[in-house]
């Protein structure tokens, strides 16, 4: 096998969801595409590498300053913060249309979740953030963390952490997902789906 | 979105086997990796568009010449030709290390199959090479095409073009595959398999 496709295979396959077999796949794909085509793709890399981090929210960003889309938006309620893990878990909450609060990724939480080194450093500037801005009271913090056991103990930490900076805390309701069947849903679901009846 | 990151999506949802979700979790995964990183794998695309093709049987190589690793192989014999669609069914074949050969690329076996412009030419520069190098005729003509209906199709009309050219042309045999339950065998493939027993 030429080193180039080695190399890039050996790149690609340590990306999360991308064995092996595909990375190949890619690189016999990607080696047929019109030249052109394939620096353009890798341009995208490079660009990609260029993207900022807000240093209020840590959502990425490329405006000049130094804040993201959200927190530069005058229209947003800058004390509603929504605490989210991932950037796709925050584009999934905006396209709702219906959150106008600003946010705050803190991380996956995975096993070590908030104890986490770089997770402590995200939450104590949340913490400096709300003192600085907000006279060190929000209005609501909503916890959108995943509702699985680490999560679960995480935001169970997190709101320990910050109930004495905000209002109210909350996390996302529980219940059927829409299209799911009752029949297949589990007990913890189901309790809460009957709890947040309406 | 940053335009950087929707740029980078699009780019990469556009290749086989990734969606636009995957090319998004793609994205956010690569931002949050150290800058060196990224562009190493940035690099490993630009290597990789820097691959020849070799202009006897079209595989991808490295090489200063013109010609790939097994074009170049004096120990292989260059009057048995393996007809393979893909770059990957080549690996594939070449893992067994029980094939002497050479191979010359097809292409896939779509819809238009030999009949799409871009594998006529291909298999004209095999006639030539099979008139200009053998002396217009090969010892064996293997079609690794895989049996399926295009392919069948497919198949035969590469036969009927290649068949003045050599002494013998065959395909891979059809059979049970290892590991594979008789059970859930089709008809056609038990048919093949009775008959090739032994």
């Amino acid at each position: 096998m030429p080193a180039a496709v080695k190399k890039f295979i050996e790149a690609f396959s340590n990306l999360p969801s991308i064995g092996p077999r595909q990375a190949t796949r890619l690189a016999y794909h990607l080696v047929a595409l019109p030249r052109a085509e394939m620096i353009e793709i890798a341009k995208s890399l490079v660009e990609l590498a260029k993207t900022k981090r807000c240093k209020k929210c840590f959502f990425l960003h490329d405006n000049l300053g130094e804040q993201c889309y959200f927190c530069e938006d005058a229209s947003r309620d800058k004390d509603i913060i929504m605490i989210i893990e991932r950037e796709t878990d925050l584009m999934t909450i905006e396209k709702t249309g219906e959150y106008r609060g600003v946010y705050f990724i803190i991380g996956e939480m995975k096993k070590s979740g908030v104890l986490d080194p770089d997770k402590k450093i995200r939450l104590n500037i949340l913490k400096e953030k709300i003192t600085q801005e907000l006279g060190g009271v929000a209005r609501e913090i909503i916890l959108a963390i995943a509702p699985t056991a680490y999560g679960d103990f995480n935001a169970n930490l997190l709101r320990m952490e910050l109930e004495p900076l905000t209002r109210k805390i909350t996390r996302l309701g529980r219940g059927i997902p829409t299209g799911g069947e009752i029949e297949f849903a589990d007990e913890v679901t189901l309790i809460c789906a009957m709890k947040n009846r309406g």
